[in-house]
């Protein structure tokens, strides 16, 4: 600990530092004998002190000396230049260049050898070699400076065989990077209508009053004022009573099934149970942290109770408010069903993802409300306000609170306060629900401009879902094209068949959807292809999401996946 | 999915859902032959429609009626009103009960029966228990509503007692809460000097410029914007050379070492050797992920990398701009040594979690400047800003690149959008910079005011690491108090006996540091005993933190910590 008297210490180099051991020194030696005499002065290094930063000379020439040991112009063994003469050739203080060789010394690049100078005796491991291709290809726009990512000078025939093959962890980062005129992806609510002003008040003002402590490491369950905004929220909204000591708030609900998952597995559950058709991203979460994830049909009613019995899984993933893909809200039956699943031991993880964003009368109430002793749930702001924010809660039945709070503190010690507490007190005004209200709105005309494109441009295929959410889902018939129609008709429900939820596509008639979902993206419109969503065959579809895009890219979008479809057919 | 047609439904109660299951029925007979002719009227819910938030009438009657249900009001088998008498009852429009009835309906909760009216069929499964005592004892100071979980009634004498048990992992938590007037734990930089004006103005011109896209989820490796700019500061300040592609934007250093340790499991590691003594926050974050963490000794020139050869260790975590509690720097011996420990296949976490508070010369570069191909390198704002912020990076070998990105993807899709435009704005602008030589000159009159204040109270402490950092490390002398003098005088090394690091204390003179925690608890100071932070004997001692507490604060702390020690000899 000779150090702790470092603030008055005032070293030289040649004192300070022993030389390299014998060991590195042998190795050093016949690179040292070439590289001889070679350091002698600082013209070969192309120094120009005017490129150095005020007031950090010593810094900006340690820099420039480790780039050279690094590079090789000064290899291992080769001598620094005399301070005296670097100062001079650089019209330096011969203070400067001693503080840097010092910086060099303390890194371990360099060792005073007294008489014999300051030597280099270790350059960094190896060259740097040059970063392999990004995998993740480009960014999405946004301010600041952009770069442009491996990927992104790849043809438009590169960007669609992200359909053409078996969708791996990155699809979703591929497809993002995408270029495309029109982006039909669902899952985002009207990004445009994000009330940024609103949120630049609320922020100036949590910032005006905020106590210095508060900016320090916080509670893992995330601020107070969060937890209790939520609670409220869920009370308001879910028709979920929680105590804001349950509520853990999460960077959103894919770190919500990372913590569950981590908490099921601690009690020895290795499987959890999915909807089929269900979300491949939340799938793909699950199989990540090492769960198995069998699929259950969904049907008319919601998910197939009888058959997730069957299935003998001790756990299940359900998005019951508004089943993702189908849009099928899961009925009181099976509710009552579930209940007596849960009873016999089952665990429910109930993703409550879009749940405020029913059109046509208020949203049933949260699982969560009727079986809370069962009942994970994970709710955000990524479909309420922007995923870009990455809040969102989790809460655990009573006897895993402890376990769930611990998985979260060890994830990352808790969320950042700031947007915390901004979006605590944008709950707690009324604005969230002002904005909700206002999203509804936007959110129900882009849905009936969708309807009213696939009316005209797509009038065989069935739509599903339409009255609650940000996307719909259509299929494309595949024994019997045109036996169902969109829009006000009644269409077509392929669910109930045991066994499956959707008709089998009849082999050699109908188009593969991930075909149509790249000639989509080739006419500049991106989708999902349904059968990602799936686990067992389905027909074929597109989850299209409108809730984010203008009414007039809507139609066009549509307009495009119908010629997309007319090439393929 | 006959759902998808809700738009135009309008079911009506008694025609909408299915009875019970005949096994529900059944249960449910007794209870509702007691309950029978109960639910005839609302006068006994104690409803007052004026509750109701305007607009919102269904709404608050279903949640009400379910509160109802829930509590036993209205018990399984019983009858609701019929919807014409509670309707007059409250003097609401038959349509808001119909409205309410049929919320309740789609929970599961209830069923038409015809002319036998609406039932309850279900009620949440087993009343809400009463939450558990909270975990994590509440919450520090900030904004918004404050509420009290558990443990923040208890006495002062149990809030001591989080330092006489072995820590846990709620340790630092239970810490947090616990009341005092002067917090000297280690960790936190200045928070009061927080920019909070910079932070929102650059704030509001990032939102004013943020494109819409840009509110929707994005590359989990984090915003190019911040990572060219985390790159462009780590070449500045750490002379690390990294390409924006190279960089992980996380959630804070607890994030990444949590990746970390993913990524190694995934490659067969299962030990990660720590400093010792070495951070308790980092060792618990890494024996969590299932690290074992065997100790190498600290000594006056850093980590003992003989001894780290010696322990067959595949992987090691150090802090080798400024160990952490020690305050020691690796020197260039031994960071040529590890260069030969890394060639033959180790593995470094370099955790740089201040090296930029030097105040007697520039930091030393960071190991990851010349052992790119081998060193994963942490840093964070935490102590440069705000640990509340929770952004950090981490990056990794080019090998293990894709690894630690999927390994991001799948703990939460990436972070949170604005703070890191915000964050990108700061070090672009240079105002990064000015605020870390504001923290340098605060900090290091806070420092100065602590050595005095251990010169006069605690004279026979030895004082560590006061160079630089956040934190002063006080040992006491075991065997021979008052053989060490802090301050002005070169402190007594403690290091370099074979074995261990600082002198065992003598077994019945030497007092616990964490019996000196607690009684300095009890006088209002918080502060790390030494002991937390080794896995072997040392000496006993404290951490103390500076950075975030005024001078006259300082003294005062350290008046009591003498005090306390005066109390306990």
């Amino acid at each position: 600990m000779d150090r702790s008297n470092d603030v008055a210490e005032d070293r030289t180099i040649t004192g300070a530092s022993p030389g390299p051991s014998p060991g590195a020194q042998a190795g050093a030696q016949a690179q040292a004998e070439a590289a001889a005499e070679e350091a002698r002065g600082a013209d070969f290094l192309q120094l120009d002190p005017a490129d150095a930063p005020p007031g950090g000379l010593s810094e900006w020439l340690a820099g420039r000396l480790r780039d050279a040991i690094g590079d090789g112009r000064l290899p291992v063994g080769g001598r620094l230049p005399a301070s005296r003469v670097l100062a001079a050739e650089l019209g330096v203080s011969r203070g400067v260049v001693t503080e840097a060789y010092q910086r060099l010394v303390d890194d371990g690049h360099v060792a005073g050898r007294g008489r014999g100078g300051t030597v280099v005796v270790a350059a960094p491991l190896a060259p740097r070699t040059a970063p392999p291709a990004a995998p993740v290809t480009g960014p999405g726009p946004e301010t600041g400076p952009v770069e442009r990512a491996g990927g992104a000078s790849a043809t438009a025939a590169g960007e669609e065989a992200v359909f053409l093959r078996e969708p791996g962890p990155e699809v979703f980062d591929v497809l993002r990077a995408a270029p495309a005129r029109i982006d039909l992806s669902p899952g985002v609510p009207d990004l445009a209508a994000f009330p940024r002003a609103a949120w630049l008040r609320a922020e100036r003002s949590v910032l005006a009053e905020l106590s210095a402590p508060a900016l320090g490491y916080g509670d893992p369950r995330g601020t107070p004022a969060l937890r209790a905004a939520v609670a409220a929220w869920l009370a308001r909204n879910r028709g979920v009573r929680a105590d804001p000591g349950d509520v853990v708030v999460t960077t959103g609900t894919a770190q919500g099934l990372a913590l569950l998952a981590r908490v099921l597995t601690a009690e020895g559950v290795a499987e959890v149970a999915v909807e089929d058709p269900g979300s491949l991203g939340t799938r793909q979460h699950l199989r990540h942290w090492g769960m198995r994830t069998p699929p259950v049909p969904v049907d008319a009613g919601g998910v197939r109770v009888d058959r997730l019995r069957a299935s003998g899984a001790p756990a299940v993933l359900l998005t019951p408010a508004h089943q993702f893909p189908t849009g099928v809200v899961l009925d009181g039956a099976r509710r009552r069903d579930l209940m007596r699943w849960v009873a016999a031991g089952g665990v429910v993880i109930e993703d409550d993802y879009d749940a405020e964003h029913r059109y046509d009368r208020p949203p049933v109430a949260a699982l969560r409300s009727m079986l809370a002793d069962r009942v994970f749930y994970a709710g955000s702001v990524s479909k309420l306000l922007a995923p870009a924010l990455r809040i969102g809660w989790v809460l655990a039945p009573p006897g895993h609170r402890d376990a769930l709070v611990e998985a979260k503190r060890f994830a990352d010690l808790g969320g950042a306060a700031l947007p915390q507490l901004v979006l605590a007190r944008l709950m707690d005004s009324g604005e969230m629900e002002r904005h909700l209200r206002l999203l509804r709105r936007r959110h129900r005309r882009r849905r009936d401009a969708m309807i009213a494109a696939l009316r005209e441009h797509l009038p065989g295929a069935v739509v599903h879902g339409a009255a609650a959410g940000l996307h719909l889902t259509v299929t494309f018939p595949g024994r019997s094209p045109g036996a169902a129609r969109p829009g006000g008709a009644a269409p077509r429900t392929a669910g109930g068949t045991a066994g499956r939820t959707m008709s089998r596509a009849a082999p050699g008639r109908a188009v593969p959807d991930t075909a149509l979902a790249a000639a989509a993206l080739a006419r500049g419109v991106k989708t999902h292809p349904l059968s990602w969503h799936g686990q067992r065959r389905h027909r074929p579809g597109l989850v299209l999401g409108y809730a984010a895009v203008a009414p007039s890219a809507i139609e066009e979008g549509v307009a495009a996946i119908a010629a997309a479809l007319r090439d393929l057919t």
